[in-house]
């Protein structure tokens, strides 16, 4: 039997994910809702909004007051995405919320090129600027992330080495800035990952870094999410971005309507079936489930959802 | 490393599954038209359509028209279903399908009581009949299935030890009747299986019976159909039944439209990807899976008819 992980870390993206992909408009009050929500699920943390341009990503131009508006469960991390010191400088403008350093690289750089208009040495130098800039507002740089980490739609594969160099990057660019990286996510960006490049990559990158954490961001585009959760359980990571209902989409799959981030509430029946905990209500998590949907008016991919949780089932079945 | 499959059969059950529970009607042409797709896949074995009822199954009224006119394709093995001795004498009636006798047991009393009206023991009894009936026929029988051998909607938890118990009672069935069983198939009809009770259920069975043959017949309902596939891959089975782009649907999932059977593009899809060989176009694929979607007229469940083959990036990008 592997080693499994007796608690795992859930850090849902619905929100973010799923409200920059959506044609919308999606009243803020409904945002607010599936956030408040979520809240009462037992989640640790919830990525709630995005600060980027509203030029480009209309569905957050209400971010700020999406972050005003929603109601704080103790307990909860409540975290934001930003891709630069304009979105960063938003978040700690409008306040309340838990606010961490990342250092973010990108495996693929013609990925790198045509998402942030930057070649691999560009990013990396501009990490730099980012890392000073959290320092002096007073956010700790604890954690590092690489993109594309098992294959990009505009590269192709991306070696296992890159993968492995870049987790150095990432820990010497801390150490420059005098702070230890204790966790790096790897992230299935673009749904290239099979369990068992899962488990190559991530045995590399382990065999090179033993004490660090290692976290999964994964993308169902191509159905693979739920089977590559599981590689990574086999091989003992324990902390997951996921999204209730499947919310999010992929902008760089070949049909629209494809499937993003690996679905919350589908990681977690598995992980409650298997016997790991992870502090969540399944049941209440289905309910957002099918909130999310409600809200945006389409069907969304996640399977439980639909199929049922079991616990549910179970004491139909005492009951009787 | 774990010891996976160089091959994997696949027998593709969309066909049968698909139309059976779809509202329609659906045109005859219509099924044909899929099958003949199916056909030139690189499939070798199809199953086509299902004897059942007309009264209880309209889908299926023209099973017999289908058979009849769906084009043959040297060396695809094509099949089909029936619950009972007059259905198999439809089958045989209709002519030029591949008939196979199978011995078909159920883990969960309550389901077989509301399925077919029949207690486990009766259900046992019945297969001498049903034996006798292919035996008759010249149709020879070495294969048996386990349906709900992972656990149940109506009756809960399926203990292994009653799945080991009745592996051992279809061998015995085909003895009785001078029949070598060589392949049992375990069904998780109802999608309670995750990876590690895959392994434990296959396990002990391989376990007690070492030269048997096992196969995976697996449902996606509550989103587990790959990881459980993987899992299977893992124990070294290399026969799975599924069907193009998830056609069937769950008849006992908690809402309407949860998911049925795992899908096979998705399954092939992670198969090529780890290096496992099917025989078969996964491209060509993914269009019969397009053409389901438009033959049933709304979403089916599949991802990466959705998400996109790597093979076609691939060599998008290599001519780039």
């Amino acid at each position: 039997m592997p080693d499994f992980p007796k608690f795992v870390q859930i850090n849902e993206e619905g929100p973010r994910e799923g409200f920059q992909i959506e044609k919308g408009p999606i009243p803020t009050e409904r945002k607010v809702e599936l956030i408040d929500a979520l809240s009462e699920t037992g989640l640790s943390q919830i990525q709630t909004v995005s600060f980027v341009n509203p030029a480009r990503v209309p569905g957050w131009a209400d971010a700020e007051e999406v972050v005003r508006r929603f109601r704080r469960k103790p307990g909860v991390r409540y975290t934001a995405l930003w891709l630069n010191d304009k979105g960063f400088r938003r978040a700690l403008a409008v306040g309340d919320l838990h606010l961490r350093g990342s250092i973010s690289l990108t495996a693929s750089e013609k990925f790198l090129l045509r998402n942030q208009q930057r070649t691999l040495q560009q990013n990396y130098e501009a990490q730099h600027g980012m890392i000073r800039l959290f320092l002096e507002n007073g956010v700790p740089v604890d954690r590092g992330s690489i993109m594309a980490a098992f294959g990009c739609n505009f590269q192709g594969e991306v070696p296992i080495a890159t993968v492995v160099d870049m987790v150095g990057q990432i820990l010497d660019l801390g150490r420059q800035h005098g702070q230890e990286i204790r966790t790096v996510s790897l992230a299935d960006t673009m749904a290239w990952a099979t369990p068992e490049s899962i488990k190559r990559v991530v045995g590399a990158v382990r065999e090179r870094y033993p004490d660090l954490t290692l976290a999964l961001h994964l993308h169902d585009t191509r159905g693979m999410g739920i089977a590559n959760a599981y590689a990574g359980l086999q091989m003992g990571v324990a902390i997951y971005d996921s999204t209730v209902a499947g919310l999010g989409g992929c902008p760089f799959a070949a049909h629209k309507g494809a499937a993003g981030n690996v679905c919350t509430e589908d990681l977690v029946f598995m992980l409650h079936e298997m016997g790991i905990e992870t502090g969540i209500d399944l049941d209440k998590l289905i309910e957002c489930a099918l909130l999310a949907e409600d809200i945006v008016g389409h069907p969304l991919p996640g399977s439980v959802k639909m199929g049922g949780s079991l616990r549910a089932l179970r004491e139909k079945l005492k009951a009787a």
